[in-house]
């Protein structure tokens, strides 16, 4: 069925369209007819994929964790575990230009989703999503017997949660100040001070 | 001079004007037109006080700062040394309805900041001065002796100051999951971890 994966493609392309008006000029920027402008369609053309701005932003919202969930899963695991949970961690965090700009449009649509119905469940099936990641690893190093008796579970799932999200909001807003080395750096530190 | 007082008064009202229809509308909205008509005041008037909306943008935006700032001054610090600790830090956090709204004001203009050029250097200023802030609390838990001797300043720094936008970010975006309750106790438990 050559025509859906065609259609499924083009869809991809506008809401990486979308994602770049989103960085280069920011979220008030990306209307429909700015976003054809940049995916050289025109807004006629654009309608045949998403009949409206909103059914656009959701999904060029939802390619974010799409790709992001994709490269998780094709990660090889095979190192030290502590290793391994940098690796996963490392998937949510700007260590590179691609995964900077899913952050800072990751950013952008979160933004905009707490005064827009239309983005806010999947802002918050994303979040549960993305605490259900945090909570494994924390239970991983739980069960594999490397963390302190005094650990509290509950706290150490949303003190991960929090820093992770604070390093990726640092990475976006002060890349010079937070360069991808230092996010590594507090990461394995973090890690490891949960560590007896 | 009663009337200069006036005039700085005016102004406050109107950037408080431009947050509550942040927080209602987005950003998008938080046009000068319809700031004046939030302030109940005409936008001849409104030119008065702002010339550009990029004037009205970083005055409301600076607003947030001088507002945490004036409540961490006065302070009074009489309890033991991480209570003290604790109570800088929940300055910055969305405790209560009126932290809550400056805080997502803040986050609305630090991302509009990523693309505006005229608000990057008020974002990056109060980048560094919370950094400073941050500095100082983790310094003075090492002159008392309270912490590891493993610590790593540096990281603990990044790490404490992650943590803390992190919480800000969730307690927002979610603040039935992240309540000010469970923001305190994450910030107590990870003061704590960082002591011997």
């Amino acid at each position: 069925m050559p025509k859906i994966v065609d259609h499924e493609k083009q869809k991809e392309l506008l809401a990486e369209a979308t994602w770049r008006v989103i960085i280069r000029d920011g979220m008030e920027q990306a209307t429909v007819r700015k976003v054809a402008e940049e995916a050289k369609m025109s807004v006629g053309s654009m309608r045949h994929y998403f009949s409206t701005q909103s059914e656009l932003y959701t999904y060029s919202m939802n390619l974010v964790t799409e790709r992001v969930k994709n490269r998780i899963q094709a990660l090889q695991f095979n190192g030290p575990p502590l290793m391994d949970m940098k690796k996963i961690l490392t998937e949510i965090l700007p260590m590179d230009e691609e995964r900077k700009i899913e952050m800072e449009v990751w950013l952008a649509f979160n933004t905009k989703a707490l005064t827009d119905p239309s983005l806010r469940s999947l802002s918050q099936k994303v979040y549960m999503e993305l605490k259900a990641a945090i909570t494994k690893i924390v239970n991983s190093m739980f069960n594999l017997g490397f963390t302190h008796s005094k650990m509290n579970i509950e706290l150490e799932i949303e003190r991960l949660y929090a820093l992770i999200d604070g390093l990726a909001l640092h990475g976006i807003q002060e890349p010079t100040k937070m360069p991808p080395s230092l996010i590594e750096a507090v990461v394995m530190y973090h890690l490891e001070s949960m560590c007896k």
